[in-house]
């Protein structure tokens, strides 16, 4: 059974990303291999792009997609061993998930990250959870730790946008008002790292992402060095990992602009607070690629459903 | 016309039961029975089972689905006479039934207890005057007074996992932080009725069901003696109905545990709060059927649907 | 690319009518016109009629339906040019309009008038931005100025009950306990100037319109003489255009009553506070036509999405 979790649950990369560069080209070539699947796509956040993303390339495949807002349409859930359930939870994630499973043939989930709680964050409990219990296949339509399927689209965009055999790609922190999760940033260093690339990830001191998933990535202070010569650069805020989940720096200099970017490719994930983590004049421009990486969400879901599929025929 | 207000809508329990399994069999068999029709489904209250199921089941028989969340996403009813309307209310429930009757052909509604006024729960306001108002079939997806989708599940899970002639049935009362509604038992009573079996009910004094459903069943205060040999054992808190609605009595001597239950098969129909109304033992054991009530809820709403769509043609 | 902002985008109205009135006759005759095309329903407010006749009218066409409720389910919108996103506000309209665009093929929005900034209001900042960015088309589901779905379904419902050549059409002005848009009235009013009739708009004084819309519409505060051998009588509160979005008049001798209605037929768009805006009388009567007007909201939407449909063929 094929689950998608993180990057790791991707066989080949590069193989994953030319077959959704073939879905791009004829989305509906593959309508027939859902026919009597369905798929629950559960929010416990908010969400846009993979809200309805996720339900395009269901369709796409001839899927029967039901939405559902867990946390204000459904019950609190627990997800404690052995507690005695008197308080304001009133359903066990074990009855939950075991439960969604009786009506659905594939389980996305969306559970952001507390940033209150770094080792409960970590446990990843809903994904997990569901992973357990559920018994059918579990997509991650962003968790505490990572978000897979944008890390995907945004291999597909590099991939369709870059002409070189060894790229140098950026990832360059941004200032933000508020405390935002490190799963985009956590998911795109992790796709890189299956991929050749100069990959280069830039913040200010103290900011490092969790080192276990950075791992030997080569991190540059000096955000101007960090950018010199390079073909694409990623912007993305994330609170303070060390002192987990606080904004500790909001410094505008970290702001990504024109003259910053050079001749280089701008991406991000979106939602983007313009003028705060880059500019109008980059979103604007010519060198921005994220719509178009919007535009690939829906075809990296689509070829992670397209391999569930074929692992539950197997 | 076929509704589905209640068990009494039932015109033969084993029949449909029988017809229930064999759509369990082979879930798409009845493919083309709902092409080009459409159902409503109106939540006035939060749902996991009943959302999921009900529109998997008509999902299965090729009916076009719409779920509102008619609380939060529409307008607030009114459901007086002659009512002059210069409050919070914004729609009568007149106009409200009429209108969704015009854009579909069935309409299922969920609308709990309020368990503040007992009169106004058992007039069933919501229901009835949608029946009354709409014109087209509707189905009860929890209502003040019954959870008819549930009992049918219900009702072919014992037939599922029963090898006797009349097997002993227990509806055991347990105690809950919150104050629940009465539809899940009532129904189950009155499924209850409708079969051949040993059937008791066991609360404390004072718990008594409305005596209306209850009738002559048979009421055992004294739980140990309620579970003796008992085959089934299906535990459910509920609130008051006597001092309507009100939480009197927490005791956790009612807790269902293995030692209670013996070799009985255990039931409920979820959300359950677990070390509560229930011990993890007897939920993780092999004598839960929980899981299998849940999945059922899909076939009951399925042969509720058949039945409604055939009723439509004639 | 046709969109379906206002009335304006109407080339024929009597046209449209009657395609309309063939659609109505067997509505889903083209169902196989919006094979693999999707649709995503953005509210922004809420919505019962338009939410499910939308609904209902694509699937009749065969296409995807995609809900999604923005204001609660997705981001906060930015509007501004050139804002420095440091505040509340998560997405700017011009990611999230070419985002949106990415998953569907047609984008309908409801986003209702402010009332509090008349400016901001008839600039239509929703609306116009996915018109500009989203580059798909737009369909109006209600805007702060206009509710172009409901005028078409008034234009049916008129076509399909009346037999004069020039029939008598009166837009009254009913008390209201809350302040509510103008977006009805608008509509009805530029649709009106699409037909022969002889129009008439009573109201209090002080109540008007805004001028450019209601141009040189006869205008009669006198209720009564407005009412006059009435064929058809449109009744609608909406709050003070001149003191902006205020509630300067809840005079209940506006209310509409059977004795003031006479022979003609009653128009409503729903949803109606009885007694106040209208008595029970009139609304349970048989002159009454607001549950058709509510049932032609289906084939409203379905000739503007046939229409659209086929400018995406061109």
């Amino acid at each position: 059974m094929q689950h998608y979790l993180s990057l790791q649950d991707i066989d080949s990369l590069s193989q994953w990303v030319e077959e959704a560069k073939s879905l791009k080209a004829a989305p509906l070539q593959h309508k027939s291999l859902g026919a009597g699947k369905t798929i629950c796509l559960l929010f416990f956040n908010n969400s846009l792009r993979t809200r309805l993303s996720t339900q395009k390339a269901a369709m796409n495949l001839g899927m029967e997609v039901i939405v559902m807002n867990f946390g204000s349409e459904g019950w609190a859930l627990e997800y404690g061993d052995g507690t005695i359930m008197d308080q304001g939870t009133s359903e066990h994630i074990k009855e939950a998930a075991k439960v969604v499973a009786q009506y659905c043939d594939v389980v996305g989930i969306r559970a952001f990250a507390s940033l209150t709680n770094k080792e409960q964050d970590e446990a990843e409990v809903v994904l997990n959870n569901f992973k357990k219990y559920a018994g059918i296949p579990v997509i991650n339509m962003e968790s505490s730790v990572g978000h897979p399927l944008q890390a995907l689209a945004d291999a597909i965009t590099l991939s369709e946008n870059n002409s070189k055999k060894k790229p140098k790609v950026v990832l360059s922190w941004a200032p933000h008002p508020k405390a935002l999760p490190h799963a985009v940033a956590n998911s795109f260093v992790e796709m890189m790292h299956l991929q050749d690339a100069d990959f280069v990830i830039t913040h200010p001191k103290g900011y490092d992402l969790n080192p276990e998933i950075t791992k030997n990535t080569k991190i540059e202070y000096d955000q101007d060095k960090a950018l010199e010569d390079a073909d694409f650069v990623y912007v993305k805020n994330w609170s303070n990992y060390q002192d987990y989940g606080k904004v500790l720096n909001q410094d505008k200099n970290w702001t990504m602009t024109a003259k910053k970017l050079g001749k280089a490719k701008f991406m991000h994930c979106l939602p983007v607070r313009r003028n705060v983590v880059v500019t109008d004049e980059v979103l604007d421009g010519e060198q921005s690629l994220v719509i178009e990486q919007a535009k690939n969400r829906t075809y990296a879901a689509q070829i992670v459903l397209k391999k569930v599929l074929a692992s539950l025929e197997d």
